[in-house]
């Protein structure tokens, strides 16, 4: 058999078929050896492995040691008021599992327990209320899948390309199932006065990180949620209850929700003054930036997730998404934006969620400056760095939703790169 | 404030409106005392909780510690080829975390790294390919969310309701999102001889747990999956690759895939002839009952989620999928059958998947006897008990996908009971 073995996918099964009708290619199979991990029992083969018992609850194998969250400890004064960031270059699909989604506290992940847990509404309501967590759960739920981005993911680069790895540029972002009870329900049950038009949302942690949103808004997807991924919320995702703000920027998910307070303005907190704000290239600050515009980014190749297989079929892939509604379309270039080539949408497109795209090439072995801009259904396209600064100048933070840049060099390695 | 405070839903909220419209109730809250809870300033808020360096990869609160896989040791001889259990009364949604999904093993959960994994793709075709885990990473990729249903879930029911706990009963189930390569494009790559028209897939495991199928299927939707829930499949799930087989028994999902034979009849394994089939009221044995016929089941309350909060508004909550596509509709009983409340399916409903569907009531204190009752988009209807004895008889093990009952007690305690 060994004369008649190829290995690896055929150009042009990748290049002239994809998805969409497949081919029977000659194309580029090698010729091998027999190989021994085909031809010989290995010891995995010829003995047990683990029994059903050995881990009640699991977590990955050793040899994925290396897909965890990471912070970069010059960014943040203390990492009780810090971030870290999602190992999006190692992950695929669209759901992000809670061990590895990023982290942002203002006073660290504190450990509250259902009996502890009190939540109450209060201000311009009929009535008062506190509501324990069992409370909570006698409500009507509901289930939705939503992308929590901090609205200082892709920071770093207003200034040019700081930072190594995809990870670390566009990490701070992730994608859960949740289910909850919406805020509209408990806002019902409570009796908004007419004279409410404003929510103020605040935390049982130390920071409080209070955030005020329009009533229109807490009327609307706001979900009051105790599960993520089909269990329980982890500690570090605010444990036993967050907030769960579709589209909205990471800040004003609430964890830990202690309070919602409604009034008829904005509480003009900390959080939503001197951070939360957009400095402009005039110099002054723009509030109320609240919806995360569409945005796209390529996971795999990327600085962390080099080519090693050299020249060839090569899968493209990455996470498009809008606070706005459903992404409409990606399209990727190898050209540093010169030409582009609509990517597939792979799986279920939902809005104001993580939607994965892949596209499949023929890699040269030249250099690449690989792009992805994210095109949503409200016709909104992704903009260029150059774009974004004419308007928002140099020194802002918070809300770079521009184009990403990376370098593919001809020996795979990949550099997060700007270009002119 | 003490005297105008209240707490929990009321009545009017939830059965007047339910998620569709909402009210503003006066309902059943309770004045309460200041509670310190929300009164006084805690610890938790009045220190740092952990930094963001905590937890590389985050783990379940210890609060959750009971929300595990569960195994029954009598059930089989030996842990190594046995099965455990999703806790599935505790979960919400859809998506089943990959820590506590079901584990069934043939001969353990063996460890296998990607620089020793080989799929070999062999038979009737004409070129046989041996592919390294590398090789798969660059063919065209795909996304699907689909539940997996050991064959024998629910087995211990055909003889009587034997097993407490629906995790237990009806455990043998989870739902995850995979990415992967389409089988149809490695199949294709390799060239099946005109003459294929089954194939054959083997795991690298002691048991190699081989299964036949017809090639129509593996041309279809079966994927060769290396992602699971957006991270690497874990150990005891197949890693690095398993196959998925949506709406086909779990049995043939087979895991550390090996090989895929190409044949022009099926094998006749032990796995397909002694085990997974069905022997019927008449003594015969019925072969190739691969699709998973439409099945539903409530979580909670269930015998090992009680009732604790006593009458007043109550959420029924439970799962329905279907091996044949989309669930169409999910009703509730509370009488055992006589009576019928169509279900809400709470977010996206996915042909193959796990739906999620809610039911709110307002309990008076009395005895229930809960039944759920799926419905698929072929217009198949879950049956009882009595009307899948009647065909299958009573000495049967596997493909039970008949309605489950929960007797719940005055007290909220709730039993797994049969009705007659």
């Amino acid at each position: 058999m060994a004369e008649t073995e190829k290995k690896g996918p055929s150009r042009r099964a990748v290049l002239g078929a994809g998805l969409a009708t497949g081919a029977l290619a000659a194309g580029m199979g090698r010729a091998q050896e027999a190989d021994p991990l085909i031809t010989e029992v290995q010891d995995w083969a010829s003995s047990f492995g683990d029994p059903v018992d050995a881990a009640p609850y699991g977590t990955p194998i050793r040899f994925e040691s290396h897909v965890v969250r990471r912070n970069v400890e010059w960014l943040t004064e203390s990492p009780v008021s810090s971030i870290n960031f999602t190992p999006i270059h190692a992950l695929e699909g669209t759901i992000t599992p809670q061990g590895c989604a990023f982290e942002r506290h203002h006073s660290g992940a504190i450990e509250l327990s259902k009996g502890d847990y009190r939540l109450m509404i209060s201000g311009l309501v009929e009535t008062p209320m506190v509501f324990t967590y069992e409370d909570l759960m006698r409500f009507p739920r509901t289930v939705t899948t939503a992308f929590c981005e901090c609205a200082a993911n892709g920071g770093m680069e207003w200034g040019g390309a700081q930072l190594e790895g995809c990870q670390f540029t566009q990490g701070m972002i992730h994608n859960m199932e949740y289910t909850g009870v919406p805020l509209r329900l408990l806002l019902e049950e409570a009796g908004v006065k007419p004279e409410g038009k404003w929510i103020y949302a605040e935390g049982a942690d130390a920071s409080s990180n209070g955030r005020s949103m329009p009533l229109e808004k807490a009327l609307d997807d706001v979900l009051v949620a105790f599960f993520a991924n089909g269990e329980a919320l982890r500690k570090e995702h605010g444990y036993p209850v967050r907030l769960v703000v579709p589209g909205f920027e990471g800040n004003m998910w609430v964890k830990w929700l202690r309070r919602i307070g409604v009034y008829d303005q904005a509480v003009e907190s900390r959080e939503e003054t001197s951070k939360y704000t957009d400095l402009m290239a005039d110099g002054s600050a723009r509030k109320w930036t609240w919806v995360m515009d569409a945005k796209s980014v390529i996971t795999s190749p990327s600085p962390q997730a080099p080519i090693r297989h050299g020249k060839g079929p090569l899968v493209i892939t990455g996470l498009a998404w809008s606070g706005h509604g459903k992404i409409d379309r990606v399209d990727v270039s190898i050209d540093g934006g010169k030409n582009w080539q609509t990517a597939r949408l792979s799986g279920d497109v939902k809005p104001k969620a993580l939607t994965r795209f892949h596209l499949d090439i023929d890699w040269d072995g030249s250099e690449l400056l690989l792009q992805s801009r994210a095109m949503d259904e409200t016709g909104y396209v992704q903009p260029t760095k150059d774009q974004l600064r004419e308007i928002r100048g140099l020194n802002n933070v918070y809300h770079n939703n521009s184009i990403q840049t990376w370098w593919v060099r001809a020996d795979g390695e990949v550099e997060n790169v700007e270009i002119a």
